[in-house]
C-alpha cells in the first residue's frame, strides 16, 4: 500500500477498528461519519477506502474482532463443563449474555440489508471455519447422538437461543420477566433434547 | 356508533379487515394508504378512524384475525398427532409455516415500533389467553415433565421456533439449504427435550 510500511498499515487497521467500535457502540451507525473515525487515527477520509470498502465493510470487520473475542471466552467456558451437556448450555448462555449486552448487535438489521451475498456468504464460512473446531472436539467428548450431528446443524440449532436474546424486547412485551423465564427453560432443553437418544 | 346499524359497523369492520389484509400482503404497509382501505369498503377516509385508531391498529386487527385462523389449524395437528412429543412438533411445524409464508411478518418490525407497550401487552394478553388452553389440554395428556412447566413458557420455548423462520433468510446467507438443516433438527430437539426427564 503506497504511502505506508506494513507495519503502519497494521497500526493504521488497528486505530480504525478500535475507534469504530468505539464509536458505533456510543453514538450507532447513523451518527458515525467516516471523518468520526479517520480523525482520531490521524488519517485523511480518502484514506479510509484503502483499508476498507464501505461502513458496513469496518462494521464486519469490529464484529470479526468481537467474534474472535467470544470464542476464547467460549472456549475456556467449554472447559470448565464438566459434562458436554453442560458445555452446551455454557455455550448458548454466553451466546445469549454476548447478544443481551453487546450494542452492536442492535444495528445488524441496519447493516445487514448493506451487505452483498458474497461478502455475508465469505462471513459465513470463517465464522464456521472458527466455530466449528469448537462444535466438533464438544462432538468427540460427547459421543452419540450428539456426535452424530452434522456440526454446523448443532451450532445453528444452538444459535436459536441468540435470536430469542435478540427479541428479548418482544418477549418482555409479552409479560415482566418472560424472557427470563423462557430462558431459563429453553437453554437446558436444547442441551437435553441434543444429547438424548431421539428415541427415548 | 352514529350514523351505522350495529350490522352495518360489522360488515365495514369485517370489510376494513379483509381488505387491509390484501393491500398489506400485496403492496406493504408504505405503499398502502388510508384511502386505499377504505375506497373499495366504500367509506370516507375520516370514517376510518372510528373503526381504528392507526394503520398500525389495523395491522394488530389484521394480525388477531389470521392468529384465530392459525389457532384452528393448531388444534387440528395436535389433535392428529398420537404423542405429545408428535403434537408439539407440529406445532412448530405450524408456527415455522406461518413465519415462512405470510407476507405479513416481514412487516411486523415496521409496525412493533408504532404499537404503544400498553397495547402490545394488551396483544400478549389476549394471545396466551387463546392459546394456553391448548398447550395446558396438551401438557395434562403428556404428563410430567412437560406439564410441570408453567404453559406460557411452554409457549415461549416454542416460539423460538417461529424466531428461526423470521430469520431464514440469515441461515440462507451462510450456506444454501442451511435453514432446512437446522429446522429439520431444532423441532425434535426441542420437543425431545420438552418431554424428557432433567437428569435423564
Amino acid at each position: 500500500m503506497q504511502g505506508f510500511s506494513d507495519e503502519e498499515r497494521d497500526r493504521i487497521e488497528e486505530d480504525l477498528i478500535e475507534t469504530g467500535r468505539e464509536l458505533l457502540r456510543t453514538y450507532g451507525p447513523r451518527k458515525t461519519n467516516i471523518e468520526d473515525v479517520t480523525d482520531p487515527v490521524g488519517i485523511a477520509k480518502s484514506t479510509f477506502y484503502r483499508f476498507f470498502d464501505s461502513k458496513a465493510d469496518l462494521y464486519i470487520a469490529i464484529v470479526e474482532r468481537e467474534s474472535d473475542e467470544m470464542l476464547e471466552t467460549f472456549a475456556a467456558e467449554i472447559d470448565a463443563a464438566e459434562t458436554p451437556r453442560e458445555a452446551l448450555e455454557r455455550f448458548m448462555r454466553c451466546l445469549m449474555e454476548f447478544a443481551e449486552t453487546n450494542p452492536l448487535i442492535q444495528y445488524r438489521d441496519a447493516f445487514l440489508n448493506s451487505i452483498s451475498p458474497e461478502k455475508m456468504k465469505e462471513l459465513g464460512k470463517r465464522q464456521f471455519e472458527e466455530y466449528l473446531p469448537l462444535i466438533e472436539s464438544l462432538q468427540e467428548a460427547a459421543g452419540p447422538p450428539l456426535a452424530e450431528y452434522d456440526p454446523a446443524t448443532v451450532l445453528g440449532v444452538m444459535g436459536v437461543a441468540e435470536y430469542l436474546a435478540i427479541h428479548k424486547d418482544e418477549y418482555e412485551m409479552y409479560r415482566e420477566g418472560y424472557y427470563e423465564e423462557v430462558q431459563e427453560v429453553v437453554v437446558p432443553v436444547l442441551a437435553r433434547g441434543l444429547t438424548v437418544a431421539p428415541d427415548d
